[in-house]
């Protein structure tokens, strides 16, 4: 991090198929520009909810769907990411929001972040089991016992429905989500092709 | 042209936002990478339609709209685009896009594109209207008259029609749309920030 730049807030979500690249390239992407990286997991199921969506924008219109697993095929090989058809799509991304959201606070965030990721998109784990992501904090060296306990205490949960509902006052509805905060407001920004836009705002 | 590179062909909708940068920037991105290039205009009302939708999703879903102007006018400024806001959103592009099909097959389509695109997203200009159509087609020293009577012949209107058949048979779900035709099939790119990678697969 150098020359006093903006910080850019990544939101993101872990059933969201695009949220995949970005957030194995966020870190890259904003450390080679110096700018600082703020994590920020929420879900997006009660923004979907509202909108009356009760499932994947992609399943409900398959035509959509079709288009973005080719697309996102594209992406993944053109950043040499492997892509396998997940056990389920959307799979249930509370829980291991939950534990990113401890983890955003402890440091350890994004390195389980990304391991729930390949899981999710390249290792066909269901990402809902409390065993896999169990698994996936001891590899990181992490005591998953206690994490695990600690992210289902009330006032986590909590703290998890107060970042959605932040997501939602701060203008989001889909993931990943990227904001810049400046004087004269935040600028939003959508999807894994405008984290290079929203880096280069956050250097203005 | 140079190299025998493939062919790109750019769907595109008046009434599309995102269609107006990509509109501006499609000749030029496409001749520097030696790629052919093919103007094909084509209604998404039909389509969204077929989807339950009357109207633009972006004004179905407002939060996704308010983005979506803010989105562009950064793309906008950044292109040098001057962008105001259209006298009514979206505008009924049929009668434009049925003499922009003309046009594809008679040379002067491009030049009307980027003048319908103007008049719709920086003049506030009525494009439904043939009026406003005429004087577009009159400043490019053609025969409005004439042009407009041969565009609302019926089987004209067949013919677009047709082209917007092709665009659903294609799988296209929005404007701007790139396809690549390739021994193993089209390859779809959806979206002014997929132009680039439309190219560089023509290019393969």
């Amino acid at each position: 991090m150098g020359g006093g730049h903006g910080c850019v807030e990544f939101w993101y979500e872990f059933a969201s198929t695009y949220s995949y690249p970005a957030a194995m390239r966020v870190e890259r992407v904003a450390r080679e520009a110096g700018v600082e990286l703020r994590w920020r997991p929420f879900l997006l199921g009660p923004i979907f909810g509202s909108q009356g969506w009760n499932d994947s924008p992609f399943n409900i219109y398959p035509v959509k769907g079709r288009y973005m697993w080719r697309d996102l095929a594209r992406i993944c090989e053109a950043e040499g990411l492997v892509l396998k058809e997940p056990v389920r799509f959307p799979q249930n991304g509370l829980k291991a929001a939950r534990l990113a959201l401890l983890g955003a606070d402890e440091g350890w965030g994004p390195a389980f972040t990304r391991a729930v990721y390949s899981a999710n998109f390249a290792g066909q784990q269901d990402i809902s089991d409390e065993g896999v992501l169990g698994e996936l904090l001891t590899r990181l060296g992490l005591d998953a016992g206690d994490l695990t306990a600690r992210a289902n205490a009330p006032e986590h949960k909590e703290k998890l429905k107060a970042q959605t509902s932040e997501a939602v006052a701060r203008g989001l509805f889909g993931a990943p989500s990227f904001t810049v905060s400046g004087p004269g407001g935040d600028e939003l920004f959508w999807g894994n092709d405008r984290l290079e836009a929203a880096v280069a705002w956050a250097r203005r």
